[in-house]
């Protein structure tokens, strides 16, 4: 059998089943597995009667470049933005499968990485890889589908928010997409800590289950921006959200400087939204864009019933308010924000993320 | 919005949750889903206090090619394939997750015909589509996971063969190898039949718990062929088998008509293991080899005790063997095979599918 830890194996040097022999011993086990990886299937224990389940993908240079994210880096991400899809429901993660799509010129070691990296994002909550599928394929396709247990919680959905609800959140605003634009410009070193956050979230997967115990009445994981995802929140519950920048505060100050050189880098002078202005319009223009419409912080919104001890982390920011009525400028066309932001329609450069339409 | 049912939009000039909204009403809902599509995670009913959970991978140009398979076989085939692993337990199906990669110039039609595969796939069964996650890239990517329900039942592993245990088959043998033969050499109208075994395989998926019930020892699902199947049971078991080739007979038949076309239309006279012989040896040795090796017909392979009335359609087709021993050539240096066909070493062209070796 070839040495797979020799760093430059590749993949197509390989063989299926030394490879996922290769890969076995790194993957995280748990308490919930009764039949683990190795037969058609994997049996899995839920106590609750119910399971709760949710898939995403990841592509190569679609959701990370090679030259950035390490195997590591993808198996923690491709991990943790599904553990928190489990999270938002109010439920613990118990299981994952993964679908791997890798070409032949790929190192094994990157494999082993991807598995080490899955299995250190699932070390906090015990949850383990039961099963999965390998496949060669011309780009890294990483597909990861999470089981978790309600432990008898009722799961928290996108469309319960009522009016007057105060909306919080817990985790990240707008550090992924300030880590992004950071390795996009080579500024990397100016602020580390910006590109862990986007190389490696890390959602507050405790904070979910916090949040049901605690009352939540709606809650979803922010994947794809703040605006956009409090908008599906908002048109699932019928309901209008006002957010209050202020609150973001501590993101903002993290983020400006990182703004700041990266508006510098690129030439341009203030995104779309920022009004000419004194000095620092530009940088405090873009902070507030990677706030609003910054995806892949996996944080956690939910809306609590006003009065409710907010479990930490969640901070306040923002209410539930009527949905947007025909006195509203647009609403007759179906154009009125169901999100404002201080009471004012949202001026960013985006409002998210959107795969087919970039 | 674009009208999605205008044939010739393409998944470039949609967005995303246009492409959900096209999706959403034509995947299969069933009884077990308490929670379906649309929120962070779907919420299952698991009345067996455990589930079962398999994923397998679909790679265009890998796993299917495009200029074959419609969107609907691509579909189809994803979910029996999944729905085969689920079967292989002894388990009946609830539920699947669908992640989705694909390319902006794919038709909308294209992915609108794979869920209705996927819904005409689990309809039978009643299990629904209760998620999924969409994303752009290159070559279509689908990745499938489905969760079963043991009802109660001990799952079946590969590893509980037993000694002088009856080895049973239910399903098709070679037929989906002999199908891809016939697309290959433009001779898909000489046996639509095959051809549609390949397109869409049809998995004997309730013989899967008839099996269980019966009392079955030991099963899996006959993905990367019989020879290499057999050999993981075999394997996990600790045993040897011994396949009958003449319990085949009936597929056999039903191949040398398309081997004799497929030998004829390649040139070669005869694939390795046929020996010289009479007019004819040639197809007979590749029947043979699609019998023994020809993966994707996703049958089920099952021992049970000598003497077990076995369900239908299962087919007795071997027995249990001691395990190689050291008076075998090739044992004490682990080479000596775990599966004879009619107590000799099998010649066959391969011993099945390699994804990385091919």
């Amino acid at each position: 059998m070839t040495d797979l830890n020799e760093g430059r194996v590749l993949v197509r040097e390989t063989s299926e089943e030394e490879l996922l022999a290769a890969i076995f011993p790194l993957l995280p086990t748990g308490a919930a597995t009764l039949v683990g990886p190795g037969d058609d299937s994997a049996v899995v224990s839920a106590p609750d009667g119910r399971f709760v389940v949710s898939t995403d993908v990841l592509v190569e240079r679609r959701h990370f470049r090679p030259e950035w994210s390490t195997g590591y880096d993808v198996g923690w991400r491709a991990a943790m933005q599904n553990l928190a899809d489990i999270a938002a429901m109010g439920a613990r993660p118990t299981s994952l499968v993964v679908s791997l799509v890798i070409p032949g010129h790929l190192p094994v070691e990157w494999v082993t990485g991807l598995a080490r990296g899955l299995a250190a994002a699932c070390a906090p909550s015990g949850a383990a890889v039961v099963g999965g599928d390998l496949s060669s394929g011309d780009d890294v396709v990483v597909a990861v589908t999470v089981h978790g247990d309600l432990g008898g919680r009722a799961p928290v959905l996108r469309s319960g928010a009522q009016v007057s609800d105060v909306v919080a959140h817990a985790g990240r605003r707008g550090w992924s997409a300030a880590g992004l634009a950071l390795l996009d410009h080579d500024l990397g070193p100016l602020d580390q800590g910006l590109v862990d956050a986007y190389l490696r979230p890390e959602p507050p997967l405790d904070a979910g289950p916090a949040a049901a115990d605690s009352g939540a009445t709606a809650m979803l994981d922010l994947s794809d921006g703040l605006l956009r995802d409090a908008g599906r929140l908002a048109r699932a519950s019928g309901v209008g959200i006002d957010l209050d920048l202020g609150a973001f505060r501590g993101d903002l100050d993290r983020l400006v400087v990182a703004a700041s050189a990266v508006s510098a880098a690129s030439g341009t002078l203030a995104p779309a939204g920022a009004e000419p202005g004194p000095a620092g319009a530009a940088e405090t223009a873009l902070a507030r864009d990677w706030v609003l419409t910054g995806g892949e912080d996996h944080g956690l919104l939910a809306t609590f019933p006003a009065g409710t001890a907010l479990p930490e982390p969640f901070r306040a920011v923002g209410r539930v308010v009527a949905a947007p009525s025909a006195g509203v400028p647009g609403a007759a066309e179906g154009r009125a924000p169901s999100v404002t932001v201080d009471g004012a329609a949202p001026r960013a450069h985006g409002v998210g993320w959107d795969h087919f339409r970039g």
